[in-house]
């Protein structure tokens, strides 16, 4: 009874996703959907990868929260058109979610368009959005044990940011562990070493990222 | 459409949950549900507790995570009673999970049983188990604005255990910010500052702990 509810809800947001990858698609805008466990640095991500690509690349952001505004106020800072959606109770952003907001974005305009989901290391990798790639952040404090726990975000990400990579020295976590078992999941995977905090790696990804866009 | 499914299943949830606390009661077992995100330390913090304690308090583990059984393998090696559960894609333990394993550990001669959840913010603190107290984690690396972003959690637990003290000096994070907005969302919530790694706080929550179940 419970699998049948989830198939039925997994359909639905699948046949809606699949409305909003032909409605970006359209408007020419490539879609990367953000996920990660609570605060492994999303919002930061964003800000940097922003400061970083400066104005060669138009860039908007969706922000997916239970509750608050502080993500879409961090992004409207620097200037970025940016929209907030608050889920009430749910953990993850759904397609549905994403086509009651998107015509507050100028997509038109924009190169990429960046989905920051709700933080949770698990609901977010069910969901499509319309996104063209999801990518996941995992922060080194959160341990070497996540790949084989969660797995199917792993398999699901095109690019995994280990963040955080200037506390490496203060935990016990085993990066190289991290590493082989993210691949073993998905051997595909490209893996970035980054610090929001003091900038490191930021440059690699954001070579990564608009070579791709680029394509 | 979609509220209605999720009131159903929390009702459905509910009824079982009362029936398992009914079940937990006449065993005379005290049963503490511990909430997280991903990586915040709760086998960890289990493994000291298990460890202050002694043999003056006899303790029960049930494990719930996604896939694997590492965390019930940490706890099988300490020689305390544990089952794991694996929620196949489910993102937090429901009441009936707790019904299908409870039988597997000997409930009648435990003083405590800990149910550790699926490491998640989110869904674990919509769910009842028949738990008599809800306790979380957060990880200080985790960022201080995670109260206002994930509040029904924060609502719902006794206690809350700041763990990762020791990365404090290294974060960002503004611990006061953390406990004012915690006791903003609950003010009756009981605060330890804790480092699993370093020992650090683990005996004044080991004396609660036992004060509390020895009322």
């Amino acid at each position: 009874m419970k699998v049948k509810l989830v198939t039925n809800i997994l359909v639905a947001n699948e046949r809606i996703a699949e409305e909003n990858r032909k409605i970006f698609q359209d408007a020419g805008v490539y879609v990367i959907n953000i996920m990660s466990g609570p605060g492994a640095g999303k919002t930061s991500l964003l800000e940097r990868t922003i400061k970083e690509v400066g104005g060669a690349i138009k860039i908007g952001v969706i922000e997916g929260d239970i509750a608050g505004t502080d993500d879409a106020e961090r992004i409207d800072r620097l200037g970025i058109p940016v929209v907030q959606i608050n889920t009430g109770g749910a953990c993850h952003l759904d397609a549905n979610m994403i086509r009651e907001v998107m015509d507050e974005l100028p997509i038109k305009d924009l190169d990429i368009l960046f989905v920051e989901n709700v933080g949770n290391l698990v609901c977010p990798a069910e969901f499509k959005l319309g996104e063209d790639m999801k990518i996941m952040l995992l922060s080194i404090a959160e341990g070497h044990d996540k790949p084989l726990k969660y797995p199917l975000m792993f398999q699901e990400s095109s690019a995994l940011l280990l963040n955080k990579i200037d506390l490496l020295p203060y935990t016990n976590a085993d990066l190289g562990k991290i590493k082989k078992d993210s691949l073993s999941l998905n051997p595909k995977l490209k893996i970035f070493d980054i610090s929001c905090k003091t900038g490191e790696g930021i440059s690699e990804w954001v070579k990564w990222l608009t070579a791709l866009i680029k394509q």
